[in-house]
């Protein structure tokens, strides 16, 4: 994990622009009442801090944790959502270890418990931006010993995502289709 | 917000029992696969930050900054849940300082979008924990200019939490009674 993932004048940077387009996204929703959907804050462990007033405290030493969860979750349409959102310069398959373990079984959960559970990645040389749901990642998983997914099973079971005006990147218009919101309606 | 927050040795510390029972509490959810509720990382803006080697990060210099959100979200029963949790050493009543304004819109957006909010709030020294709907928490705010929520006020509308050995802090049973889950089953 590195720095430019904390400042916003870095967010330039190519490793940002995934998860600049989804906050921009989220708070499109937001302002329009369509979803409350935010990024978690990254984990750390503070070792030292000093307080140089009554109200104010500088952190001195802190260390980045793994974390034990997705980043993005929320609520739409009275349905939990859940995700993780990762980035690849890949042209040819998305590397899984950009997904930990434990980011894998918390997905599953939230599955099992009747939340909406998804992946977004985007190729970035590629220019092109897929939500693949929790059960097409099982399904690979579960069927493959490979390290990486191929493009072509994103391109087979995953959705494109376009980028647009606003919202930018129009992730609930999947859930919509096909996330299963609809099977309740039915 | 005081550093004693993030050291499990000063878990013993009074202002952190709350969070410790509830942390506990989430644990054993998730181990017996009840619900998968987490507490969000603390929110930190980091502005310096070396690199002692290739995988290695150390902050050296981040501030705390003002959560948007509630401290908890999560699943259970496949309805998404949120609340904030604070502890009070008064025995008349709640400070609302203890809540900010974007918390409280936050609460009452997750309910509108059909989520279940509400606030978890001990009273340290009648050792009383009391959950308190967002519907009675609004009723309160609409119909009061007072700057506390009175202990009579949990009393009456706030469902009283007790202390078990496990799960320690059983909130979700509130939810099972009154928190509307059994609405949609009728």
């Amino acid at each position: 994990m590195r720095l430019a993932n904390f400042n916003t004048s870095t967010y330039s940077n190519r490793g940002m622009a995934l998860e600049e387009d989804i906050n921009v996204t989220n708070k499109y929703y937001l302002d329009n009442d369509i979803a409350v959907i935010y990024k978690k804050p990254t984990s750390v462990t503070i070792h030292k801090a000093e307080y140089p007033g009554p109200h104010e405290a500088i952190i001195r030493e802190a260390y980045f944790k793994t974390p034990s969860t997705t980043d993005y979750n929320g609520i739409y349409k009275g349905r939990y959502i859940d995700f993780e959102a990762k980035e690849t310069k890949s042209k040819t398959s998305f590397p899984l270890s950009n997904i930990h373990n434990h980011q894998i079984e918390h997905l599953k959960r939230i599955v099992r418990h009747g939340g909406i559970g998804f992946l977004i990645v985007r190729f970035v040389t590629l220019e092109e931006t897929y939500l693949l749901f929790e059960k097409d990642l099982i399904l690979f998983l579960n069927n493959n010993d490979r390290k990486s997914i191929p493009y072509e099973y994103f391109k087979e079971k995953g959705h494109l995502i376009k980028i647009k005006y606003a919202p930018r990147l129009n992730y609930l218009e999947v859930i919509d289709k096909y996330g299963g919101l609809y099977d309740e309606i039915k």
